[in-house]
């Protein structure tokens, strides 16, 4: 075969499966956001016709013989090489998986979304409890497509953070979650920081979050900010991408942080190399790089004081007389207190939150049964967090991840939480005034740190490699440690024992 | 082959274009009402996609095996003759259009959608020009194909009302526009109804349309209403139909107008036979019956006097004080009066709109220059009409059809315009206490009589069939013209001289 031949009919059916991708996300955000009730089953016909498609263009005999005439190819050049590695990493997975069940995979997923919001609406996890189970049974049929030989929790993981391990993050919770303690008890020695618990108009909140995420860099004219019930964010394909939001009345920082972390993720899609489509490097590199962008946005910029010190000129405007100063802002932003909410986590909290739902889905698919799964929710935040939900709306049902089959997907958040703080060290060292422009409203220079140590990488090379070119070689766990005693000791006047 | 076999077969390849299709119309609707700016080339690769993928899967040599073998078969039950009849229809045409015309059509639309709105925007057609250029040179392409002996626009009017040509329409329209001409002299003669051009709040106008809408039928569980620049309805799919409309704050009846036509497509939609999905019957009969059902609400009910009366209290409610009384709302909602807008004109002068772009498309596809659009629109309207559009905004890029490449559309409207009065003719016998019940604003069994007798018919057989089967055989000129001279010499207190 002729490589050049091999190449460009490689590079279209690459294309079509980008195309493809953004659709899914379309139909994705239209579903939470925008369709009528009664229009779920349809959208499930839809999703199982487009991956299904997919899937068959993917695994057509031809482009594995496009791969191996280029995979025998004397020279590539890097995005080339990319192209084929990545390509070979996700065909060898989905051709052992049948049509039929990424059909009704699909399905399954468009049916238990409507589920999850009726039954978190009703705060009645039993409604929920059947598109669980069979998107849990789905799921395993689908990992032991792939690879019968391992757990299936550690198939899941690999689909969202290529080298991450059941066993992995069974060292790495435990550890993270020790040092996390060791800081909350000394935290919890002093009086905690001021609530900001004040009703401000929800719809002057949304313009103030506009506001906020267009100054940090997300362009409107290239993608919408929604409400939805769970926030999120989807690429539909370059010039497109769109975040969402959840506007609390109570909790104007919450809201304001999902938005910037949705910003995050949003300006990464962005300033993927949408140059090179066709080769599926304009692709995150894994779903904890692309958390790293959103939890980085969200806190080591989010809620630093320098960006309190800005956010206090906006804040006055939008809701003049409130009280909201700089110091206000960074007290509140920085209350550290075990709850029950993910997403309205302090950062000190958070990966507690991740420790969790991780000994869920690994307990999950270790035989822990759904119906059992309420109980052991709430015992895990007994014991991890101290706290008892009330119902399931605030315990077991509060995540969406579910109810779209994402499962092994929560430990990107962790691990995003730790590249954050790698990659933030890096662009302080590199970029001296950063916490000067941070204050006076200029993300300009991080944005475009980001964008070429980051966003621009696309997935050319796997997220470990860019974070060590960006960031330098080393362990992750005790900079991240370190950055949180920085910044929670000195806030609450405690200091680490040695 | 067996004939089960294929029967299934066929059923299944036809499920998959109908989902196709709704995808196409989300994409569509969100390109309309909520895509960002620099989303539009993504669309583009979207939508070619889409049209790419229909196209094979319509085209395959197999399904004209399955056609062929089924064709031959002893005994088929209607709706099994009207899957082979209009599948055999639409694959004709489709085989001989190459599928990367087919793509080139796709993309060259979504860019001229964005050019559109951007021209019309600045009225400008200058900006407009290039990219109806080439629509049209497409469009020329894709007909040749389909039949190179057949005139152009013969082969357009094809594909959205079979049976109508050129010279049926070139005997039609000049006789419409007498008819409609010597009821305009008549009315001429004596004192125009007085418009109703106080400004109400557009936010107000929006609630009091989506109530309206609901009252008539429209299901918001099974819908939603948004604003967009040119009203339109799309079809996702059973249980998700969306309608847009325009608030114009000092023209609150043309916006409700618009609102009610579009609840008309809706309600159609709504009602067709989903139970038959995978045979192509779930489907309008034709354009011109579409427009039938929206002109039907938006007129024949709509600006009649009983639904006037409905509407006072509705109107009331919303805009206390205004003096929005029956009378007021029906002179103002019947006042005859020649002007530059389609959807803002009154049923007496609408088709003369309609006989202007049907000559205008006509003669594009006879070899009228693209340079010379604006001022041939400029020409026909001051003959026709008697108006002078005093921008390209208010002239010929008022309408969006052209920027999807919906050349030869028109005149389904006018087709509407004289199903939709034999239709009502045919509902005021059947039903003597139709406009009793209008008036309480009870549309339940109007709805249902055209749920029955339209609808639910689907494509089982044409549209001219379902017309006759519902409302009697004969001339549809002469009821039409009856019908306006009823409504409009009544109230304008003329009679027809004879």
């Amino acid at each position: 075969m002729k490589l050049d031949f091999a190449w460009e009919a490689l590079q279209g059916r690459l294309r079509d499966l980008e195309t493809l991708e953004g659709m899914v996300g379309l139909l994705e955000w239209d579903q939470q956001t925008q369709m009528p009730a009664k229009g779920a089953e349809n959208r499930g016909e839809q999703m199982a016709f487009l991956q299904k498609t997919a899937h068959a263009l993917l695994t057509a005999p031809q482009v594995g013989e496009w791969l191996a005439a280029l995979e025998e190819a004397p020279s590539l050049d890097p995005v080339q090489a990319a192209a084929l590695r990545n390509t070979r990493r996700v065909r060898d997975r989905a051709v052992k998986v049948e049509g039929r069940l990424v059909e009704a995979i699909a399905r399954a997923q468009a049916t238990a979304f409507g589920a999850w919001i009726e039954a978190k609406g009703a705060s009645d996890f039993s409604r929920f409890a059947p598109s669980l189970e069979s998107l849990i049974a789905l799921t395993r049929e689908k990992a032991a497509s792939v690879d019968s030989a391992l757990p299936t929790y550690d198939v899941l993981l690999e689909e969202f953070d290529p080298g991450v391990s059941t066993a992995s993050l069974r060292t790495l919770f435990p550890a993270l979650s020790q040092e996390i303690g060791a800081l909350l008890r000394a935290i919890s020695e002093v009086p905690p920081m001021q609530a900001l618990e004040i009703p401000l108009d929800t719809r002057v909140q949304r313009a103030l979050q506009g506001e906020v995420v267009e100054r940090l860099g997300f362009s409107f004219a290239e993608g919408r900010l929604d409400e939805a019930e769970h926030p999120f964010t989807v690429g539909i394909g370059p010039g497109d991408v769109r975040i969402t939001t959840h506007l609390y009345e109570r909790d104007f920082l919450s809201g304001l942080g999902g938005a910037i972390h949705e910003a995050g993720h949003a300006m990464y899609e962005l300033g993927l190399p949408y140059a090179h489509r066709g080769t599926s490097v304009a692709r995150a590199a894994s779903m904890g790089l692309h958390e790293s962008q959103s939890r980085f946005w969200e806190n080591f910029i989010g809620r630093s004081r320098p960006f309190c010190q800005w956010l206090e000129g906006v804040a006055e405007r939008h809701f003049p007389g409130k009280g909201l100063s700089a110091e206000v802002l960074y007290r509140a932003s920085n209350r550290v207190s075990p709850g029950l909410i993910r997403v309205a986590a302090d950062e000190v909290t958070y990966n507690l939150h991740i420790a969790v739902r991780f000994e869920l889905e690994a307990a999950i698919f270790e035989g822990l049964a759904v119906r059992d799964l309420p109980d052991a929710w709430n015992a895990r935040y007994a014991a991890a967090l101290g706290v008892h939900p009330k119902s399931d709306a605030e315990g077991v049902l509060q995540d969406v991840h579910w109810s779209s089959g994402a499962f092994g997907y929560f430990p990107s958040y962790t691990l995003g939480n730790l590249y954050a703080v790698a990659l933030g060290n890096a662009l302080e060292r590199a970029h001296p005034t950063l916490w000067e422009e941070v204050a006076r409203g200029d993300f300009a220079p991080t944005l475009a740190w980001l964008r070429e140590n980051v966003h621009s990488r696309g997935s050319i090379v796997d997220s470990p490699e860019i974070v060590r070119a960006a960031a330098g070689d080393g362990d992750l766990l005790a900079p991240f440690v370190d950055y949180l005693w920085g910044r929670h000791g000195a806030l609450h006047g405690v200091s680490r024992a040695r």
